[in-house]
């Protein structure tokens, strides 16, 4: 366990660390106590029906929800909705390789599961909230693992589904371009198996990480037209040492591997012996399925293919030049793309 | 200088070495003794007006040329044209840092342009085999920014000109990821600022650098389509351990980041103070633009843009899943269409 003053209260505001108790693993391993850092908008209800649940990307938290995505004037309005983010495990808010009890601390941690976020969530909500039915499961990236995750493993309390940029089953591509993240942080001598004292050993591994997020979160023409600019940067360079380079560097280094071997191995056929038709024909959710145009590593045609397997599904495609990491919600016309699909499909009747 | 085994005639056939003698350079240095691996296909005729020259790409040499370029069923043909294939500066085979002399080997090699190559392969098409025009100048990837250098450096010389999969001013994307691949590299303690004994001190670093291309260099429908198993690979995991890893760690790592540097700089807008629309506006060469639809580092968009800048051209789209690494033209639907559209080219009066 070690102190890194990014994953605090002062970085990232209000939420709550819930434990759920011991949690045992898809992997085999185990989390003799789980603590999820849980984020809510809005009052739940006495029916308890009012509940929208928001799953996190890699690297973010339930921070830039609470900020570009959740508001009264957004879909996600807490004025009419409970929403609950729950920050994924390994997020470094909740139960994660730096912070957790020396047993399963650092290079101990467990692998963990996008199946294990999600019964992890699902405790939560029923235990902690008495949460039985979501009138949505939103998230984004490695988020909309998760919602897939939702919408096949509990159909039945999962009325409307908004996977955003990612995909139900990892591609091979993905996986290949996650492991070249994961290189940038593992070749570090600084690094140690794991086994550093502090995320400022690894500040080289956590650089190169950023740089290969320059390359394939945003899109070619992100880079060409100098969108960047519009952040107040006067040179790539600067956008990379002002922002992505300190957005990483701030982070844990186990953490970050933490969340890439799940995403790599995302995967709904899981339930279904490896058989996407079928896992995909399982849901049940209203469900809009919502890439990127630009994104480099979850195009349109990948998502497209998955939502043509979900009987009760739409392709509703966000158009921002930013790619990827257009879910930063930078560009002023993303938001009201997003919040334009989200209230139609809040308002579908299920 | 050091022996590398990889560089030698045994595996890359027939070539002469061709001293072009003192090169200086754009950047400032020199190189005192400049020698070019050039290979040939056919007869250069009397009137010396029947010469195509092709210029080569990161990483590669005129083998993958000889290979499946250029033969009596391609438009490259050595019963009709005097075919010349230079290999860049930096390529392993002509002057590079693991080959040149002490007092510029390794790390004290000096920074060498698109510009300095395009330099020293006309004075070596002028003074070697008196070649003053040419029917055609083609070249892939850093080839093509060759070829544009050609197009406007020596606009009287170049009749004809097809740069494929390639941009005539670098783009940002395009530098960032080439820096992705550096990084790689130097981050290497085996790399040792660039004084090792051995590429094989540098597997690590190398091993990496062919994991990026593995996520740039094909597309992500080459990996969903699983492409790899038409060239007998059973996993996604044996290809990269059976080709495109063994590709990259026979190489040396410095040469790789000379022809890095080159590439990241390439700008045909130096001969005009910037301005890339004056630059392209010179190109008297009928041009056919070729860019590959799947390649993700040198997107149709970014051809095509230049393209329109240039009076005498046209875009021809090459349709290929393999993305930018199509130019080793492994799918059998590749070859016949460069032929195609270079026998239309070199078809065209001038």
């Amino acid at each position: 366990m070690i102190d890194n003053p990014f994953y605090s209260h002062e970085f990232h505001g209000d939420y709550d660390l819930v434990s759920i108790g011991r949690l045992e693993l898809e992997e085999g391993g185990v989390i003799p106590d789980c603590r999820l850092a849980v984020a809510t908008f809005g009052t739940l209800n006495e029916a308890k029906d009012n509940a929208i649940l928001v799953t996190t990307w890699y690297s973010g938290t339930h921070q830039i929800w609470r900020d570009a995505y959740i508001g009264p004037d957004h879909a996600l309005n807490p004025d009419e909705y409970f929403i609950v983010v729950i920050d994924q495990i390994g997020s470094g808010l909740s139960t994660s390789p730096h912070n957790a009890p020396d047993e399963i601390s650092m290079s101990k941690f467990p692998r963990v599961r996008i199946g294990d976020d999600v019964v992890a969530q699902e405790r939560l909500l029923r235990e902690h909230f008495g949460i039985e039915t979501l009138q949505l499961v939103v998230g984004g990236s490695m988020g909309a693992q998760q919602t897939y995750e939702w919408a096949v493993r509990f159909p039945e309390k999962v009325l409307r589904a908004a996977p955003i940029a990612g995909t139900a089953q990892n591609t091979p591509h993905d996986f290949l371009y996650t492991k070249a993240l994961v290189d940038t942080i593992t070749c570090d001598p600084g690094w140690n198996g794991g086994e550093y004292a502090s995320n400022t050993e690894v500040v080289d591994g956590l650089t190169r990480h950023a740089g290969i997020w320059a390359v394939m979160g945003f899109s070619t023409e992100f880079w060409k037209q100098e969108v960047w600019r519009a952040l107040d940067f006067d040179s790539k360079e600067a956008f990379l040492a002002g922002f992505l380079e300190p957005y990483f560097t701030a982070m844990d280094p186990n953490d970050l591997l933490c969340m890439a071997w799940k995403w790599q191995r995302g995967d709904v056929a899981r339930h279904t012996g490896g058989d996407l038709d079928a896992a995909l024909g399982r849901i049940t959710a209203r469900t809009f399925v919502m890439p990127i145009d630009e994104d480099m590593f979850f195009p349109v045609r990948d998502c497209r293919a998955e939502q043509e397997k979900i009987k009760t599904s739409e392709l509703r495609v966000v158009e921002d030049v930013l790619g990827h990491l257009g879910l930063f919600a930078v560009a002023p016309t993303y938001m009201p793309q997003i919040d334009a699909h989200l209230a139609e499909l809040l308002g579908t009747r299920v």
